[in-house]
C-alpha cells in the first residue's frame, strides 16, 4: 500500500511516498506551490516537476500507488478551487488513483493528532486558527490579512514594536530595549533612519516580520514593553483558538490544540502565556507545539482516506527520521 | 507691501499674492506639489508654472513681491531639503525676495493662530502632531507611517473597523452596524468578498481610508464598536498632542491646538471626546477646527518674516471671502 503524501508552501513543495509503516520509499522536492502566487501554468509546472521526479526515482512504485493526499498553502478555501487543484494533480499521477487536495493545515493538524480531530494555530509571518471535528467540519478563525488581521503573527509583533519604539521617540510611550535591539538589527544610527530601511526594495511585511525574534527575546529579558506587546498577542491567539473550538467542540472537550509557525519556536513565555489563558477558558485543551514534518501529515492524511483508522504513533517519528535533511 | 504665500500639498498648490490688510491681488493653481512624490524635476516645473501664471496675470504687483512663504507638504524634515526648495524657489521670483520655505504644517497653524505659537493636529488620509513656541522651537509626533503609526487617522479609523468586522464574522468580536455599512460601501455580497476590494488595483490606504465617515457616523448612531475605536483613536491623538505640548510649552500654557483634516469634519463625537480627555492632561488647551483656507497661513507667514507682529484678526475671513472657489 503506497501513499504520496504532498506539503504545498509559499517557499517550497515536498512530496514522499510512504506506506502504512511510515516506511519512506521516495522522496522528492519542488519550488513554492501557493496557487494565489503563481499562475495557473507555473502551479502545473512545480506538480508536473514534482510527480515526474518521484516517478523517475521509483517508477514501479509510483505506479502502484493507490492515494495522494496534498495539503497546499492557498486550498481550501473554496470548494471549486480545490477541485481544480486534484483535477492538474490527477493529470501527473497514475490512473485510479484517489487524489484529495486540502489546505496545507491538514498537514500540520494530522502530523500531531494522527488523522484525528483537533485545532492548529500556526503564527509565521502571518497567522490563522483552523480546526477540524469529528464530524469533519471545519472551521478558520483570523487570516484575513497583515494589514487588520493576524495578530500573533511575526508581523503583527514586529509592527507592534515598530509603533512602540516610535511612541518612546516622541516621548508618547514608555523606554524599552527595542529601540536599540531594532536600531543595531537594521544597523542604523537614529530611530528615523528605520523608515528607509522598513521601505525599501523588498515588502515592509517580510521586513517586519523578522523583527519578531528580538520581541520575543527582549519580552523573555524583562523589558515590559516587549512582555506587553507578547501578553496582547497570545490573548488574540486565544480568541482565535475559542472561536474555532466553540463551532466545533463542546465547552469541556479535550481537544488537541497544534502550536505551529516561527512565532512558537523558543518562546516558553508565549506558550506559558496561552496556556495561562487556556485555563480560565478552556481548560480541557492541550497545548502542543508541533514537531514533526507537515508532509508525514500528508501520509497520515492518505491513510486515513484509505481506511486505516488506528495509525501507530510512532509513524512521524519514523518518517522524520528517514527524510533527507534539506 | 505685497506677500506670495503658497500652500502646496499633494493634490495640489496654490499661491496667492496678497498685501498686509488680507486684499488678494492675483491667485492661481498648480498641480502636486510634494517632493517625495515627485522627481526633481517634476517639483521645478510646478513651481515655475505656479509662478509664470501669477506673473502674467499681474507682472507689475509680482515684481514688486518682497517676501515669499511657502509651506510644502514634504517640507520641514531636514534643513538640507529646504534650502533646495528655497533655491528653486527663488530662480522664479523677482530678485532680493525673500523666499521661506516650511512644513505645510506651518500655513494651517498660521491661519488660526495668526501667525502665533500653537499646536496642529492633522487627522486626514493620514495623522501627525506639529508644534512651534515662542522661541520658533518646532517639534512634531506620530505621522511615522501607516502601518505602525498615525493612529486617529482615517486610515487607521478603517483598519480598526475592518479588524472588527473579521472578529464578529469569526466569533472573535461583537456585532457591529459596521458589517452591514462596509458590505453596502463596497457592494459586495458577504464578508470575505471584502479582501478583493481591498487589495484591488488601488492601494489599500486610500481604500481603507474611504472607510473613516462610517465609522464615525456608526459611533454618532450608538454603535459600541464603532465607539470604542472613535475613544482608542481620540486617545492616540491627545498622546501626540501631549508630548508636543510637553516639549514646547508649561504645563498650564493656554495653548491653541487646531485640528485640521477629513476626520475631524462632521464629527462632534470626536471634537468632545477630545476635549473630554485634555481636561485631565491638558486643562488649558483650546481645540479649535480650520477654517480658514491654508494658503492664508502663508500669506500671514509671509508678513511675520517682514515684521508684521500684530495681525488683523480678520484677515482671514477677508482672504477666503477673495479666493476663487475651486
Amino acid at each position: 500500500m503506497y501513499v504520496l503524501g504532498i506539503d504545498g508552501g509559499g517557499t517550497k513543495t515536498t512530496g514522499i511516498v510512504a506506506d502504512e509503516n511510515g516506511k519512506v520509499y521516495i522522496e522528492s522536492h519542488a519550488g513554492p506551490s501557493n496557487p494565489n502566487t503563481l499562475t495557473p501554468d507555473e502551479f502545473e509546472e512545480v506538480l508536473k516537476g514534482l510527480t515526474a521526479d518521484l516517478e523517475k526515482q521509483d517508477s514501479v512504485i509510483f505506479s502502484q500507488l493507490a492515494v495522494c493526499f496534498a495539503g497546499m498553502s492557498g486550498a481550501g478555501d473554496s470548494w471549486r478551487c480545490d477541485a481544480k487543484f486534484e483535477q492538474v494533480l490527477t493529470k501527473f499521477l497514475p490512473p485510479q488513483i484517489e487524489v484529495i487536495v486540502r489546505n496545507d493545515a491538514y498537514n500540520v493538524l494530522y502530523s500531531e493528532t494522527l488523522g484525528k480531530p483537533g485545532i492548529v494555530q500556526i503564527a509565521g509571518t502571518g497567522s490563522i486558527s483552523f480546526g477540524l471535528n469529528h464530524e469533519n467540519k471545519t472551521v478558520r478563525s483570523g487570516g484575513w490579512g497583515y494589514l487588520f488581521d493576524e495578530a500573533g503573527s511575526a508581523y503583527h509583533l514586529g509592527n507592534e514594536a515598530l509603533r512602540a519604539v516610535f511612541k518612546n521617540y516622541d516621548g508618547r510611550g514608555p523606554e524599552t530595549v527595542l529601540t536599540e535591539e531594532i536600531i543595531n538589527y537594521f544597523n542604523v544610527s537614529d530611530v528615523t533612519d528605520l523608515l528607509g530601511k522598513i521601505h525599501g526594495p523588498e515588502h515592509p511585511r517580510s521586513v517586519i516580520a523578522q523583527l519578531a525574534p528580538l520581541i520575543i527575546a527582549a519580552a523573555e529579558n524583562g523589558d515590559g514593553v516587549a512582555a506587553k506587546i507578547i501578553r496582547k498577542a497570545c490573548a488574540e491567539i486565544m480568541e482565535c483558538i475559542e472561536s474555532c473550538h466553540k463551532k466545533l467542540f463542546a465547552a469541556d472537550h479535550p481537544t488537541l490544540v497544534v502550536l505551529s509557525g516561527g512565532v512558537f519556536a523558543n518562546s516558553q513565555q508565549l506558550l506559558d502565556c496561552l496556556r495561562e489563558l487556556s485555563k480560565k477558558t478552556l481548560p480541557n485543551i492541550v497545548l502542543r507545539q508541533a514537531h514533526a514534518a507537515p508532509v508525514s501529515g500528508a501520509v497520515i492524511g492518505g491513510l486515513k482516506a484509505m481506511g486505516f483508522n488506528s495509525i501507530d504513533e510512532n509513524i512521524t517519528e519514523r518518517i522524520n527520521l528517514q527524510l533527507k535533511k534539506s
